[in-house]
């Protein structure tokens, strides 16, 4: 084994133990923590704005925002009335547990019912790290066209939901639901799929139940 | 300094190292590298693919293509009739110096006037790995959002040349060309930026003649 190989090991595997320790926090306080996947662009931050304009009144809703640069996501969630507080990665490719833990602090972690972490956009680097999440939920636009998953099958194997976004942009591509979803299922036959776009608001009734009831679940465990 | 550091510099120190030997061979060919970067779906593969229909028969292309999985860019790349080597890097979020040295093997180098290297999809990892190139060139599709030079302002600061791709579709999003073009201004001042649409053919001339004019100053050198 080469030194790199052994040192990205014990990375790892400190980060396992410390994302551990994140899920026993989050479990003690009933908090449903969603780890949030994508490629640059691909509509994470518009996903939660519309989620906590929805969501805001009847769930108490939180969000790490981590970026390489600025704050201009946790400026906007927080616009929204949601505290939301950003990690700037600088030339870090994802998040890692540590990065969470060193944050909590700046949280009431008894007033939260749904904690939301938007992970750097980057369809490798994040699918390695736990973070502590309940469930990770990766966001894919059409207009990346309908090869990602077979090209990235890690990002789909992480997946508990996948968010298909920009769907009123596709009849402007070529992007065909058909092979999206035979290649989604040649990986992961059960991966539940919804079709959305968070700016035109199509089908974000259904991800809005999905939190919902799985923040429920967790209030209830 | 922590060993996981210590690991990182000896690995890029290691890195620049070979890169320059991969430099020094391509001078000796005269062959004019472009190191292509983008996120994940941006249009790198359809930018290769337009160019190879419009500058085959004008002068000796070749492409190494990455990925993490599957040779889907190699084969639309050699489809149209330019030798093609994909590289697969497995869990791996860019491509290196090694990897390419490793590849080279595959071309005949004396017949090659511009090789094309088609990196991983990512806005992060591949800016660090020097792969012994003339030129970067970044594309950024105006789906990912006006909001990505500033959040990833080592993608601006790498690349030597901007293309701003699925034009064609900004009608139809929130992007501000003007929003965009500011952020890149403050990073990058005289970056060269073209506007364009592989799929619609908007504004690809000038990367033809971008192309054509760099590779004869390198023939010339």
């Amino acid at each position: 084994m080469t030194a790199e190989i052994k040192i990205q090991k014990n990375v790892l595997s400190k980060n396992d133990e410390i994302a551990a320790q994140l899920r026993r926090t989050f479990a003690e306080r009933r908090i449903f923590v969603v780890n949030i996947l994508s490629s640059p662009g691909s509509g994470k931050t518009t996903l939660l704005e519309k989620t906590a304009q929805a969501l805001g009144s009847k769930l108490r809703l939180a969000a790490i925002e981590g970026d390489l640069q600025t704050s201009r996501d946790a400026d906007r969630i927080a616009g929204h009335g949601v505290k939301a507080v950003q990690i700037n990665t600088g030339r870090g490719c994802h998040l890692d547990a540590n990065m969470v833990t060193n944050v909590l602090p700046q949280f009431d972690l008894d007033a939260i019912d749904v904690l939301f972490i938007e992970n750097v956009g980057n369809l490798v680097c994040p699918m390695t790290y736990d973070l502590g999440e309940d469930r990770a939920v990766l966001l894919v636009s059409v207009t990346e066209g309908d090869d990602k998953p077979a090209k990235y099958p890690t990002a789909i194997l992480k997946a508990d939901l996948l968010l298909l976004n920009k769907m009123d942009l596709q009849p402007f591509t070529n992007f065909s639901t058909q092979r999206f979803g035979m290649d989604v299922w040649k990986l992961k036959p059960n991966l539940n799929m919804l079709e959305i776009s968070c700016t035109k608001n199509i089908g974000l009734e259904a991800w809005f139940k999905w939190v919902q009831s799985e923040s429920q679940k967790k209030r209830q465990s």
